[in-house]
């Protein structure tokens, strides 16, 4: 399985920091380290694992950087080969000049989560625990962080795992039986594979009941912003950021494009989003904004509809409050410092707060409400106490195909017939194959490219 | 020297990469890293310098992540202290709960620049040295890096304290010759106090006219584009930074703020400003825009003065150029696709370049007259073959107030007044103090404050 090549890339984030990272993966890391450091005796290559040495690195005699240096061997490394990491001073030119280095003494730029890859290859995870890598370096917030760190221990496999093995075992316990049909266990062989069958089937269920908290934890559950020009949207995006992120002014129509910004609400991970003013324009700029407007609109999670409640509810508010889905709308009555003309009773079955956003009232209010609207179902228990799983769309397009299999093969082992017993068998190792492919058990580079492009490079 | 409480911070840029490390130096690093870390044996506290260790970080035994664990023993760290390094999974939640972690267990948030305060005031860093790392992580180009890394590595050091010293023996064999007014060494001694001081005096004014290379190099030089509404601004920004960073319309005025972005040419930080369009307006957003573009404009280094060659030149045109500093503007004779009413020839005494930003056409001669136009000064030799040195703003300042006292040592010797030999003296001893304070062999905690608190968090 391992790799002939030695792969490099920066590991640390782009921009400002402390200290930059540049990692080398493959059986010639250590070697392209010797090249292009100077440290003190012993060389490089005679270090044991696990050790630390302070050099410098050069390019064509020229010192590039001062760097701790951090010596790896197979096979107890991230990817399982030998693995050397430059720590160098921080900021983005130092890291781009060592990585110049290391490419120029040998090594190959490493494609976006390729070092993952390479663990996986190297069986150091399997693909639900590479998987997880992504989703902890993505992690937005503290829930989300345990979640994937969960998933990366083995948490979610071994569950998936167990459903595999179970799986497994009623197919052969099946085709077992159809090879001896007079053997005497075969009834009993029928009744327990039923019964192990819908237990993974409640399994697999309990796993897709958190594929909502796992979509909201992964990508941020969005919140639109609308409402008519001018009557605070803008604002609004501000002051639950707080900061000034848009330009605020009193001339309706100022926020031309749509700005998204992220932050966290009691541990959800929140994108929010400031449409265009809703309003009628000749302006070919105006107009394409509010298109673009409507287009978010679709996939909120939660609207945050605002309105001027210091006059009375005008017929294209009315209008547009209707337009929205009630249990994801939460209409804001802003403007109160004026005057109230309109009340949240005025809006009955609709949920809706009172704000002056001016004297900044009413906000508590308002993000206790937008947590109630969006908070996501306590996780059913699965596994041991304190495990908390949240599956990705990919796990859950493969469940749904794995649980339509199972119920299939429930459905032909009730009919009692033979020959379905037989098929049953079959469909259960269709489902298998599912589980194997979310597992990482099978699995065809065209998948292993999907998942990892989605990584940095570095990773 | 040494502190007493151990501090602890991120240390990697925020954002999405694949590593992140939580830092911690001081006398307590190892124990508290012992708390909060789940790891094979032997413990922490028993492990050698320069050591890596694979385990968990808990938090009330729950996992928060896996890292690999760095144990530096002082002396020879980066601070001259004991310092641990969590490196965990990459992402800002993972390193923001390790570090929460690090706190509860007993470090001290770090200030910005701590870790590099802590080197300098156990001497493994003096004060140029110390800046230098900032210089180095803020670099935006090889040059600058370079720059950085030969002051981390002494060269400026050297030439400053080369100079300290030479006007310390030169004070005390004034102050010598005035002991012994009759020794016979007395006229030598003048001659050579005043050599050396020439010498010196030669050096600080190389120094001084690396600061504009210095300048440049650090904070970018300051480009701005500018022009009437819709002859191409935008798009001249987009083009030079070979993205869609600024949205482009036909509709005159669709830039209101200034944008700003950073682009390196020919290895020099460029700091690019669009600026809004120059009309006068009815409208309050854009009036604020032409204000705030005018402001920038004072600041620049170059203008890019950009006009629609296919008309005729306007009188609003010509008395635009004619009001920039010619040295430092390019006009920018765009639209050329359209027909060409405008010539290079027709603005005598400016640098001016054809271009077509629509079919992409002039844009090499412009890069290339941008380039000598800001390009800096070749660096007078200084030191040993090779050494590249830019001065910064506190250098230069406290250089010139030295070059001056030094000047003034010059005029009082060549008096030849025995009393004014006495006064030479104590002036080049305030010389002296001027460089001890850039050095750092003299310093005041409202001095470091200043210099630091410049530092990221962590560095």
């Amino acid at each position: 399985m391992h790799s002939e090549d030695t792969i490099a890339a920066i590991a640390t984030a782009p921009g400002e920091g402390s200290i930059s990272i540049v990692r080398m993966s493959g059986p010639d890391s250590l070697a392209i380290a010797s090249k292009i450091l100077r440290c003190a005796k012993p060389p490089l290559t005679e270090r044991p694992s696990n050790t630390i040495v302070h050099g410098f690195v050069l390019d064509q005699g020229r010192d590039v950087d001062e760097v701790l240096v951090l010596v790896m061997r197979a096979p107890h490394t991230y990817t399982g080969e030998d693995v050397v990491e430059l720590q160098g001073h921080g900021g983005t030119t130092s890291a781009r000049r060592i990585l110049r280095c290391a490419l120029q003494a040998g090594a190959r730029p490493a494609e976006p989560g390729e070092f993952t890859r390479r663990a996986f290859l190297n069986g150091r995870l399997d693909l639900v625990q590479a998987e997880a890598v992504l989703d902890l370096v993505r992690s937005s917030s503290d829930r989300a962080a345990e979640i994937a760190l969960q998933q990366l221990e083995g948490r979610l496999s071994q569950i998936l795992n167990s459903i595999y093995d179970n799986l497994v075992t009623v197919a052969a316990d099946l085709a077992a039986a159809m090879d001896f049909p007079e053997d005497e266990l075969h009834p009993q062989i029928g009744v327990n594979s039923t019964n192990t069958l819908k237990i993974v089937k409640k399994y697999i269920d309990r796993l897709l009941a958190t594929w909502n908290e796992g979509r909201i934890l992964r990508n941020g559950a969005m919140v639109v912003i609308s409402g008519l020009a001018n009557v605070g949207k803008s604002t609004l995006l501000n002051t639950l950021l707080e900061y000034d992120r848009a330009i605020v002014s009193p001339i309706p129509g100022t926020t031309r494009d749509f700005i998204e910004e992220n932050f966290c609400l009691h541990g959800i991970p929140i994108r929010l989003v400031d449409t265009a003013g809703l309003r009628p324009s000749d302006c070919e700029l105006e107009r394409e904004g509010v298109r673009r407007a409507r287009e978010q609109m679709l996939k909120a999670d939660l609207h945050l509809y605002v309105l001027d409640a210091s006059q009375p509810l005008s017929p294209v508010d009315a209008a547009n409050i209707a337009d929205r889905p009630r249990e994801k709308c939460v209409v804001v009555l802003n403007k109160a410092d004026l005057g109230l003309r309109v009340a949240p009773k005025d809006l009955p079955g609709h949920d809706a707060v009172v704000t002056s956003l001016l004297e900044k009232k009413g906000l508590d209010q308002l993000r206790m409400l937008m947590g109630a609207k969006i908070e996501i179902s306590e996780m059913p228990a699965l596994g041991e106490a304190g495990s908390h799983i949240a599956i990705s769309e990919r796990h859950r397009s493969l469940l749904l195909k794995a649980a339509s299999e199972v119920e299939a093969a429930l459905a032909m082992l009730n009919s009692g017939k033979e020959e379905d017993q037989f098929l049953a068998s079959e469909t259960i190792r269709t489902a298998v194959e599912y589980l194997a492919l979310i597992i990482g058990r099978v699995y065809h580079d065209s998948l292993l490219d999907e998942i990892f492009s989605r990584f940095c490079i570095g990773k």
